[in-house]
């Protein structure tokens, strides 16, 4: 089974929104074994989404229109697609009712295009939109499948993942399970490479890697007709990754990030935590920050970007810097310890070193040193982080929480 | 004229990419009155590529492949085209004696996979690449017009701007000239509509208004035949736009930020700069930091994101914060006062409010005061932002360095 991906809509093709829907329904597809050799971009016209629909037919299996379901004039995707299939358009009674319901709660009215939302050509099943008023639609005539989605993303990718991926697997009588695994660690296509023999070998549950942000994620998805048997499958299959990878396994899950896995564990042992920054200028703080809830286990800390600062706010002996640099085991030590202490945290991150592009005391661009002060002792490690400086700071924040969360793992075993 | 797009790669079908060249092109060409009605994706396959490329013949004027022009065998735009063109590759000799100074420059060999990239259609207009090693090109044959570009962003941005723009704005001998206006304040879509009314009525200059990172960026392009002309022209337009949006305009540039422009102003003016940050947490540090040079004007500063950090580390009265509150004039004042004192910088810059979810001393989420203390006095103002916990914090950072902006240019009058 192929599909081909008509993205519908004059802002696509003048280039004021990026098609990202494409993207992500190209990626689905190809996991549950739908390949797509062709996509197109055709504007809010019906004779040239009429006309790419016949192009459509004449190379691919599916047809999946996206966009063009709204409740304004040039939304024509659905009409344009029954009269090629010289179908009526008929109302959904269930979605109807929905639309009444919400509208009551809302306390506004519905007008006629609002109704017209409900419609769908007829013999069709409806996709149910949860997060929007359109329905969707799937219909077979002849050897050709035809799909209708809803354009605003937030609208589009639930009802890929309710809806249409369950649908197309549950034709062939399917469960579909997946599961996020999230890695951080030196050269991101590096761990991607590591596991390539696992990645090309697996069939059923596939592997999808990512890598985003500087981190790799691999979803995992199962096929089947039995939870318990899909959810084994994943964990074996998740214990052969990790036996490569586990070094830089942080966590499961689609919605969490690095910090907030950092921000939970600090929350859950009821343990503080403080920064002083050099190169990163705040970036860490500033990442912790973000997560909802840190106030309980964070005060503040320190941006000490010169020598100076240094010496002044962390009472770091400036002996100390003059004899081993900036850029040394020593200097971040000292500003773990001296963090700490002043903070009066139970642990405290550091980062100094040079994000570049100039180098600094003779080391290169990249050249990071972090230390981290903590109820079990002191360490630092070395970093030689590729990339902008940009990258160069956005990859210490990372390995300065990587630190972190192992010496909160460590702590509890 | 109307051209359609056809981009090309297995990595965009199958989601690993999303198609940002589709819409950054189909948006320049609009802006040049190029009309783009239909916009195909393929994969790394002659056949399909072939097939989309005679899709493309029977409905558009000019045909855009974008993609498919690297040295690896999956890599096969070029020779598809010409093939389709019946034409035979020929080597640019220019193009060539750049592969040649770059592979000794870099001390490495070329490939015979290099060297094909150096290859186009015989007859065609080489479009140089500014940013990476495989040529462009631009051929006509019957009615069609036919322009190969190279697929990764860095390399096809610049030749679109540089080379391919150009080069159709000159078949109508018509110059191409832009300025890039940039504009931060309250209210993005705000901004956009007070200047509807300019916007459409403009044909030359066009005015394309940008909405990225809380900002907006108007594109002014000018078309003609005299650059003096042009430019008076668009100096017209900017100060038509600058009169409803003067308040908000911080800089023109297509490659500056608000922070880079901060910095640099600092620079220029010899003054110094710290920081005293509670829900932004380090993120205003990080900002400047982020910008080459920032150690000639910041030493560095403070996260007190608890009261007691603000007490202990800025040496802020907990009566006066006990009297006001933490999210207060008073308090905003005195951790600005106190940073700039204790850092002994020109000008200190303070952050406290209310980042969210939840509310705080009864101020709902996104209220915010910004201090800042300089050499001309101190200062505070209050602030109700919009967006989740991370857009309040990203524009409460671009609200203090617009502050700092005004002040360091109120202190040159």
């Amino acid at each position: 089974m192929n599909a081909e991906l008509i993205a519908v809509g004059t802002e696509i093709l003048l280039g004021e929104i990026t098609n990202t829907n494409g993207s992500y329904l190209a990626r689905e597809l190809s996991r549950i074994g739908v390949d797509s050799y062709f996509q197109q971009v055709v504007g809010d016209n019906p004779q040239r989404l009429d006309a790419a629909i016949t192009t459509a037919e004449q190379r691919s299996d599916m047809i999946i229109v996206m966009g063009g379901l709204g409740p304004t004039p040039d939304d024509l995707s659905k009409q344009t697609l029954a009269a090629h299939l010289g179908l009526k358009l008929v109302t959904d009674a269930a979605h109807l009712a929905k639309l009444h319901e919400l509208a009551k709660r809302r306390e506004h009215a519905l007008t006629p295009n609002n109704l017209a939302q409900a419609q769908l050509p007829e013999g069709a099943t409806p996709l149910t939109n949860h997060n929007g008023l359109a329905v969707g639609a799937m219909l077979k005539q002849g050897a050709h499948t035809y799909v209708l989605l809803p354009g605003p993303p937030r609208e589009f990718v639930k009802m890929v993942d309710t809806e249409l991926l369950p649908l197309l697997a549950g034709q062939e009588h399917q469960l579909l399970i997946s599961r996020t695994l999230r890695y951080f660690g030196l050269g991101e296509s590096g761990l991607v490479d590591a596991i390539k023999d696992i990645i090309a070998q697996q069939t059923n549950p596939t592997v999808a890697p990512y890598i985003k942000d500087y981190e790799v994620t691999l979803r995992l998805t199962g096929r089947g007709d039995n939870e318990a048997v899909i959810t084994k499958q994943l964990d074996a299959l998740q214990d052969k990754i990790n036996a490569v990878l586990g070094k830089y396994y942080y966590a499961t899950g689609a919605d969490v990030t690095l910090a907030s896995v950092v921000v939970h564990e600090l929350v859950r042992q009821g343990q503080s935590v403080s920064a002083a920054e050099s190169l990163t200028a705040g970036l860490f703080q500033a990442t912790i920050g973000g997560v909802p809830g840190v106030s309980d286990v964070f005060n503040g800390g320190f941006v000490t970007y010169s020598a100076g600062a240094k010496a002044k706010l962390l009472g770091i002996a400036p002996e100390l810097i003059a004899k081993h640099g900036v850029v040394s085991e020593e200097t971040a030590l000292a500003m773990a310890k001296g963090t700490r202490q002043r903070m009066q945290s139970d642990y405290a991150v550091s980062f100094t070193g040079v994000a570049g592009p100039d180098e600094l005391e003779g080391h290169p661009a990249g050249t990071v040193w972090i230390g981290l002060s903590g109820p079990a002792g002191d360490q630092a490690q070395l970093f030689h982080l590729g990339g902008s400086r940009n990258e160069v700071r956005i990859r210490s924040v990372k390995h300065g929480l990587m630190m972190l969360l192992r010496a909160l793992q460590q702590a509890q075993k």
